[in-house]
């Protein structure tokens, strides 16, 4: 079932891996069918070199397995949730990638201080609060996907595709899994180029101007980049 | 038409992510034919490992498309700009490469601190201005060349070939596309090791007498590096 | 004989140059077979690209060569050591990876600050003491065993499966030398996010209900992570 | 004439790209034959890919061309001093490594802090001191080996086998050419580790007693590293 989902998850599962963001089984991959409801994702601590499109776990959006010998993903639940809340994802990816990770090890959100970032995400790329022991200790994933959902309450998901949960790593979406891997790999660039900045000039400013363009150029209604969409 | 530039740019822009200076679609590489003032140019937003040489965009030096079936790279105007302005190149990079962009956004010059530097670029890389919000809400890729033209006003461009654009990233340029992308590393490079030397000694001091001696025994009169020219 | 524990202490021995942990002869792995009590290490200053299984040196718990006709690594006393006072542990892994070394020379401990570190180690990555000037000039790879066992007096070794030698580089361990590898990339990886952490954020902190729950979700009692062990 | 060195000097610039030292031309290798006083040097600003053997020049300790149709390295003279200032050596290399170099452009010397350093350089690796208006403007080439060699009137340049010129690079030296590449790796490995050393602990501390051990346990008359020599 969702033999076609399932080749595109395994693909972009092992993009992480070709684009330096995931070492061993440190990240996942999920793609959701809207049309039924179900959610394809990588199986928990399998290596990636030995993954095949059929170990791909299929999940209803309430967390039953629907197919699939493995268990899926340990980190399903949050998915679930991020699905449930942003109804126009299609796809989710979570990563330790090591810049993103560092900034949200240091619980700051990363400023939109280029145009690189502003031609992804529309504002910062927020860092969630510290989670409660209650959380931690309770229906642990499900509540990183709740502590993430709390962040965005006055954050466009779709205009900002991504977020760090503080002391843990990234977590990006999109419309599909290859726009959500796309997503991971600006957000672990944009982390980079700002460490830098910030150590070349603390004091450093944003042209405001900068943001409303570059992101209208690539998404707004009278987007111009690229080649007309057929 | 120009199908021996259309390989060149081909392949250079190639080159910008052989080099490690651009993921995706993030550079772009042109080339200008000074006998009938025609530029070729990278098109916009194509995968790198699909395109060809025949999807090179030709435009003319006041941007009328003139061969191919693509749009031209968004950045097209600024290239044009640069070409207008600076009448001895024959090539333009555009990239969002690590460190050049981490200047970039946090707004300085990189200054002349090795011979590295100073073999290929005789003072500081300069930073561009900020750009209002009417250059920003206008024809903003036009003015983002504008505004690099400006910044040369009292700086030699053949001299100094390359410029960071303020919270954007780096723009290059050589006699010909080859050389624009060789510039292009060596501005990546020595904003690494800039950030670098800072990092070890805030107070670090330069020799200016290195800066002339390599400067030009590399392009002065005299100059002594490499092989006769044929 | 030990032939098949040879193929492993080989393999293992060029994954960290695959892992990007080791140049020229910078490192080493040896592992246990505790039926025998005798040790499988690679032999002292071999280039890895011509190594063979059959020059890997096995040694008494006591270090008598057993068998092989090569000089054991200079480090083996130190694996030793580790071995006699660790009786969990089957493999034993030695580098200088640049960033778990750069803690190293930094004399400090790499503290616990996310969930990529708490899923491997409980709790800090500890740094031994100074080793004196009778510990160095004596049987100096011995008492440099002794001084990493001297640090995990209070510390649990199996829950904390490395260490950091003053001034020096990583020892890491693990049920195999499998996992003493993988143990060592952690360490690497995260030695990483906490240098560029702590370059954004002085003053982070940590969240202890995440480190209890992170650790214990992979190797508590009730661990779910993974698939069900066959 | 001297092929067989020829083939070790064309390998061994080969080696220091593969090594990630160098870029485009920025560095050479040179070897010397003591019994013949001839020296072979890597031709200047060829490319490395169309790079042979036979493009290696051959010039006698005072400079003279004696086998080669291309011009030498325009780094020879410098090459030549050190030759001809210290006897035991028979190999000289001359990188740009990124690190390496933002030390040498900080001015500062790269502190021994650790045994990584000490396993090949007793002390600190040296920085020089700035060139003189003459030294620059005369024959410079060879003032830069002289700087060199005045900056070690107090160091012992078998037992600190490399140095940084201000401003300038590195330059390192061996028994042999493979040796002073070697060194040039190390180079460049120390100086990242202490760049991010001190990025961790600025007041960081190094035990003497393990400079002694190390360096003497792979270089004095006790050394017991590696296989006995043949």
């Amino acid at each position: 079932m969702l033999e076609e989902l399932k080749e595109v998850v395994l693909k972009t599962n092992l993009d992480l891996v070709k684009h330096g963001l995931v070492i061993f089984t440190w990240g996942n991959v999920s793609a959701i069918d809207r049309e039924s409801g179900l959610v394809v994702i990588k199986p928990s601590g399998v290596d990636y070199d030995k993954m095949k499109a059929s170990d791909m776990v299929v999940v209803s959006l309430d967390g039953k397995i629907v197919d699939g010998k493995l268990n899926p993903s340990s980190d399903t639940p949050t998915h679930l949730v991020l699905y449930r809340a942003f109804p126009e994802i299609g796809g989710v990816v979570h990563t330790h990638s090591v810049y993103a990770t560092a900034w949200a090890q240091a619980g700051k959100d990363i400023p939109n201080i280029g145009t690189t970032h502003a031609d992804y995400f529309h504002g910062s790329i927020p860092c969630t609060d510290d989670m409660t022991a209650e959380e931690v200790q309770g229906e642990y994933e499900k509540e990183t996907g709740n502590v993430i959902v709390k962040r965005f309450e006055n954050i466009n998901p779709i205009e900002n595709p991504g977020v760090l949960v503080k002391n843990h790593g990234a977590f990006s979406w999109g419309k599909d899994a290859v726009m959500a891997v796309h997503n991971a790999v600006v957000m672990e660039t944009v982390a980079k180029m700002a460490y830098l900045s910030y150590g070349i000039n603390p004091a450093l400013t944003m042209n405001p101007y900068l943001i409303e363009k570059h992101y209208s150029r690539k998404h707004g209604p009278g987007a111009y980049y690229g080649q007309k969409k057929k």
